[in-house]
């Protein structure tokens, strides 16, 4: 199954080290680990430290090599970013296609390098080169220069992603054991209706609601049965456009009863 | 059509000005222009200058503001980044799903809000029910605490891919020439919003809403602000799952104003 340890972010000739603690964090928020870097213009530094926050442990076992070259040598997959369109057109992904294609690379036992350049030009021609592809973020032509560390967080994000819709996949088709399944969980998360903390009401209890809510409106003189301009049908489609749960239920039951006995009581 | 320029990123709070002027450049590369800043702690400041790079301008018209309320009133879709899952679920969106959304609605006419909250500690809990949905973006469990900046990264990158997405349906279906009706119509596809018949509730129209049902509750005993056991969490979560459009804000607010007219009568 494809995994997050063989990817390696690869950052060249960073100028600022902020840059590299920022991009340790988004490559431990993302679930990366392997950070290498190419001949940086200060390493180790404090003021790393400082923005790698609880990713300490990333910039601690940061590999540093003097080239691109000795950074990818072992790798099977190598894809740079690049900010604008190349004299030379070359193989481009998007991020999302990056994200799939490391995934499926990994899975099939390939190590990958993420290749980012230096702050103010990015990669030159030769090291760009080296990639088999060339990554793009669909940027603001208006300024599509990125923070380096954004750069990282994106792409990374991209690949986690692709990680957890391949986790998730696996588990659909009962093939998980093992961490996919949480990974899988995790990923779809995301819908509304799971995880809810109540059962949903059922017909029936939504139809008594809507019942107790029609002899309410009558009471406080708000409804005309005889005269119903489409009352009614506003608040079912009101209502039918939330699931309302059991324990909303029982307060909007609740509600209508106390205003029918405050209106008995003081008559 | 569809447009970024209805979209503002909304900063809770935030304590470190250096990531007021990242967030002001992913915001620039990726098409969006509207910063709201809630109660900053230092701003203006140098050092969201320098971090900002070429997005000064998003810094200097920046607005500032005293609370969140008062940044989302005219905001007919308000969607808050929540890094943890809460005590109350709330309706939960992938940042993927978010961005789907957000177009939707900006090619309906709405306004939109992305809340980000502090650094520490995110957005609290009043704040949250402020919102229609949630935002989580897929961190690593192991450390899911992304840098301010890096979350308004991935956000505002996930609406530019799915506003580019509909530009290039646009482009596909060969509709393009006039842009405005057509790009809404094919942003908001076979959704709910398409298509509706009457405008959607403001911000400031739904607060309205939940004083005066208060009130209420609490005039039918059935609501003791002293022991309120989430009673108003609650009817925010339910209300908020739906859009409530100003035809419904109108019934229900009649509705309160009834009871409550009734309950005095017959005293």
């Amino acid at each position: 199954m494809g995994t997050l340890d063989r990817i390696k972010i690869v950052l060249v000739s960073t100028s600022h080290p902020g840059n590299i603690g920022a991009a340790a964090r988004a490559m431990k928020n993302m679930g990366l680990s392997e950070l290498v870097l190419v001949a940086p213009e200060e390493f180790p530094s404090g003021v790393a430290v400082g923005r790698a926050a609880s990713a300490l442990e990333i910039l601690e076992k940061a590999r540093v090599v003097d080239t691109l070259t000795d950074a990818i040598a072992d790798c099977t997959l190598v894809i740079g970013a690049s900010a604008r369109r190349r004299s030379i057109p070359w193989p481009m992904l998007s991020p999302e296609q990056l994200g799939e294609k490391v995934i499926e690379e990994s899975g099939a036992g390939g190590s990958i390098a993420l290749v980012f350049g230096r702050e103010d030009s990015g990669l030159n021609n030769e090291e760009l080169q080296l990639c088999h592809f060339h990554v793009q973020i669909p940027a603001n032509p208006d300024y599509s220069s990125l923070n380096l560390a954004a750069a990282v967080m994106v792409i990374s994000y991209e690949v986690r992603k692709a990680y957890l819709a391949m986790a998730n996949q696996l588990s659909e088709d009962g093939q998980s054991g093992d961490g996919a399944t949480n990974a899988g969980q995790a990923a779809s998360g995301s819908q509304l209706e799971q995880n809810w903390d109540q059962p949903f009401a059922s017909g029936d209890q939504v139809e008594h609601f809507y019942a107790h809510l029609e002899r309410v409106l009558v009471a406080i003189d708000f409804h005309d049965p005889d005269n119903p301009r489409q009352l009614m049908q506003r608040m079912r489609r009101l209502f039918n456009r939330v699931r309302i749960d059991e324990m909303e239920m029982n307060i909007l039951r609740g509600v209508l009863t106390n205003i029918e006995f405050n209106l008995k009581n003081r008559e």
